[in-house]
């Protein structure tokens, strides 16, 4: 296998970048990592853009088992990569090996289910009334409607997951899916993991006989190159996972376009856990245990990891806060994806420190990485989290907040004053929960997934998930970004009135030859 | 019956508006009706947001049959206005009685739909995915997810559609319908008729026990009482019929708040016709005349009145445009909804004068009213709009602009440089829609819906229309504001993980004790 070549894809063809060079960090070594990359030039970026909008017609009009044969492909090529995909994240990222495995697998999962949803059709959401000439005053024409997709779509690929959520990722699968042209702007930390990626598509591309438009890569490390993309005319949407201040950012440059275009951005949350009484009393150590475990998965790194636990002052209380404390002594320290998530921990670290809070606990730092985040337990009382807004903001990294409430009205209180999350979780026993319902649903109201008696992290790839939620967990919480849901991001609905019946597409045809599930008249066939 | 009284509703009271007092007109007359009205001060406005949140969880929680009473309930009290409604329609709006009395069946029509639909609960998208602990790796736990309303609506009132599309119109009765609380700006061109039916629903809110906050009506006039609507915290999403230059600013508000929020914008079309060459030839007379039919239909004051019609030159072609001469020519001048709306026609018709433009033909103002809108007639050449962006634009009124084309290529490139729109319409005869299949596919990009030989006004309410389309004819193409589709602009899913058993909804229930469909395990029961 050829080395690394630095290049990025534009229009199917490998291409040189004509902006400034970078490199990827060895996050244990701090020491940069060959080649050398180069962020895209504007007219790359250009390029990139119109060939994905001369692309997109071709790619809509293609049929959804070819669509689904290009995901596969995808999903087969990541595989024939081997040990070399898996080698690149790990000295880009410092993510543990079966961490990577792990994530591969789930990628190839995503990419193989959007195939299966695709074949399957009833994404499309196909409904059919016929005409009626004889009902009282002006006839009912023939309307016949499903989804198509939007066009391009410029996905930002994430550092915590170079595989799942980067080149080859959720957004890209669900977007092609969709039948939608993507153009990656891979994220720097993981710049040789998105090349080698990246080669694997453009390859399913060509092999497919598809329009090299259909995918491109580019690099880029500063906000302009983003801008750029989000701002291209031909570009119909944007996927993003990442910080708060980078998706608003990619928003408001979005909605200022003189076409603004739809922005799904994940930005990251607290994911807040509240131990009901008798849970508390009960078991508070080991929720103490699985908490601290959760919270220090992959150093904290995961958009769903918990960052604020709230319980109630009674029987159990110290014990579970002895716990915590005992579990976050105990902890590793390891090194962050990137130094640049090492620089931001600290610095929020420092701004909570001058708030009236307690460092109950910090491990040490076993793993002698440059980079390393060492895990923090916070302490204070509800009282102070309702007066610092800063404590209800997200510190990325491994860090836990446990907030003290002096009673019931307090929890409340607490929560009422919550942002949107990813997720939620309740610790409850008996009839904990239904004895807090209104806590319960004043939770639920600002997440978008309610986890009971569990841990955050962990996010299943079926149906039913929701990866998203209320402001700023995601820039639109009627969306997700995880599960089979997410293709509706990049789907329109459109209808044919009396359209010609040769004219219309094959899956709105009286006959149905394609065979997909369609609501007639109202009911569902 | 008693007299109008000029107050709005803020939970639940009738009160007097704190801010400027202004009147109807009475198009035909161009005079002040009495009574005057007021608009909100920034303390009611905050009041109305404020009720409705916490109106939110109540409503959300109140089962579907009752919200479906709720729908109905003001279906019902719009009947029971009987003539007083109709009149003050009419006052107002200038409106023929016979339109009137269609929309105000539309407009219950919507209301029951909602009703049904809500009932039916297939709209939640129930979806469940079974533990499953056995498998190799971490256990898959147990999810459940459906869709809960986002919380309170702003809605603004249309202009053009005094009951459809106003106080009680498609976005109040989709996002009540959704479980969201709504505030009803009141379109300041028919105050009258909006107090009328505001009381309505006011009587059906209480009727049904639901808390006052659940629906709030408030006058305003300047764009600042609109702004302080959408930038109030308690809003969580907005729906808007209007101009792009009121819609552009209300996105734009609502993009810039610290917790950015969705609006769902319906901004104006110019629904472009195009009339192939064997129609042309066929039945280019025939064409002409329904063209005009629905180009001077309310002189046209619909969001899908035509404004753009494209002819490829050849045979047929001067007997078209003869014919649409000689229709214009004949055709009556009217009223229009409000003295504004005339003098923004009158302004972009001399801005298209300034142009390469001809004024081929234009109606006599036979109806001697003050406002009034008189149908016109604009020729020019595909040459001519591809150079100049204003005659892309709409002009909102009975304005027609026909566009000769020298030639197929240029049909396509006039197609290509037009932006989205609510409608693309196609006349075709035999094979002209499969010959140009190109021209049509470019269309269908830039549309809600595709029309074949009909007109574009007349929008049927039922599940497969779609009203909306790519910007600037919506904010948000994956949306639509009419049919059952409507409701998902006010929903979000929620996933519930492992939750007890007891504190699911009734939907998510395993037993399904409500028997709503629902995909279990992947398969849609």
């Amino acid at each position: 296998m050829s080395e690394l070549t630095g290049l990025q894809f534009v229009a199917g063809e490998a291409v040189a970048g004509t902006g400034e060079p970078f490199t990827a960090i060895d996050p244990v070594a701090g020491s940069a990592l060959s080649p050398t990359f180069r962020e895209a030039g504007s007219d790359q970026i250009d390029r990139a853009c119109r060939a994905a909008g001369a692309a997109a017609p071709v790619l809509q009009a293609c049929s959804r088992p070819q669509r689904a044969q290009l995901l596969r492909a995808i999903a087969d090529g990541l595989t024939g990569l081997g040990d070399r995909l898996l080698e690149r994240v790990t000295a880009e990222t410092a993510l543990p090996r079966p961490r990577v495995q792990n994530e591969l697998a789930r990628t190839q999962l995503q990419l193989r289910q959007f195939a299966d949803l695709i074949v399957e059709g009833e994404y499309l959401d196909v409904r059919i009334d016929h005409a009626d000439t004889k009902r009282p005053g002006p006839p009912k024409p023939d309307l016949r409607s499903m989804r198509v997709p939007l066009g391009p779509v410029a996905v930002f690929g994430a550092s915590n997951f170079p595989l799942a959520y980067s080149v080859a990722g959720g957004d890209t699968a669900s977007a092609l899916a969709a039948g939608c042209p993507v153009v990656v702007k891979a994220h720097p930390a993981h710049p040789g993991t998105s090349e080698l990626v990246a080669d694997v598509v453009v390859a399913a591309v060509r092999q497919q006989g598809l329009p090299a438009g259909v995918f491109a890569m580019l690099h880029g490390r500063t906000p302009a190159t983003g801008g750029a993309l989000v701002q291209h005319p031909a570009i119909t949407a944007v996927g993003f996972t990442g910080s708060l201040q980078a998706g608003r950012s990619l928003c408001a440059l979005a909605a200022a376009r003189p076409a603004p275009i739809p922005v799904f951005a994940e930005m990251g949350s607290m994911n807040p856990v509240l131990v009901l009484p008798k849970a508390l009393a009960a078991r508070g150590a080991a929720i103490a245990e699985q908490l601290v475990a959760s919270a220090t998965l992959a150093q904290g790194q995961f958009c769903t990891s918990p960052g604020l636990v709230a319980y109630l002052d009674g029987p159990g209380a110290d014990a579970f806060v002895g716990a915590l404390r005992d579990r976050f002594a105990a902890a590793n320290g390891g090194p962050a994806v990137h130094p640049s998530i090492r620089a931001s921990f600290e610095k929020a670290l420092a701004e909570v420190s001058a708030l009236p809070v307690t460092t109950a606990a910090c491990a040490a730092n076993a793993s002698g990485a440059a980079t390393a985040l060492r895990p923090v337990l916070l302490h204070t009382s509800a009282a102070v989290v309702l007066q610092q807004a800063r404590l209800r903001e997200e510190i990325y990294g491994p860090a836990v907040l446990a907030v003290a409430c002096r009673d019931r009205a307090e929890l409340l209180a607490l929560v009422e004053s919550l942002h949107g999350h990813l997720t939620g979780t309740v610790h409850g026993d008996g009839d904990d929960v239904v004895l807090h319902g209104d806590i319960c649903s004043t939770l639920a109201r600002r997440v978008g997934r309610l986890i009971g008696n569990g841990v955050p992290t962990g996010v299943e790839v079926c149906p039913s998930m929701v990866h998203g939620g209320p402001w700023p967990a995601a820039s639109d919480a009627r969306f997700t970004a995880v599960g089979s849901g997410a293709i509706a991001r990049w789907l329109r609905p459109l209808c044919w009135q009396d359209w010609p019946a040769d004219a219309l597409p094959l899956e709105l045809q009286e006959q149905n030859p394609l065979r997909v599930r369609r609501r007639v008249d109202g009911r569902l066939e």
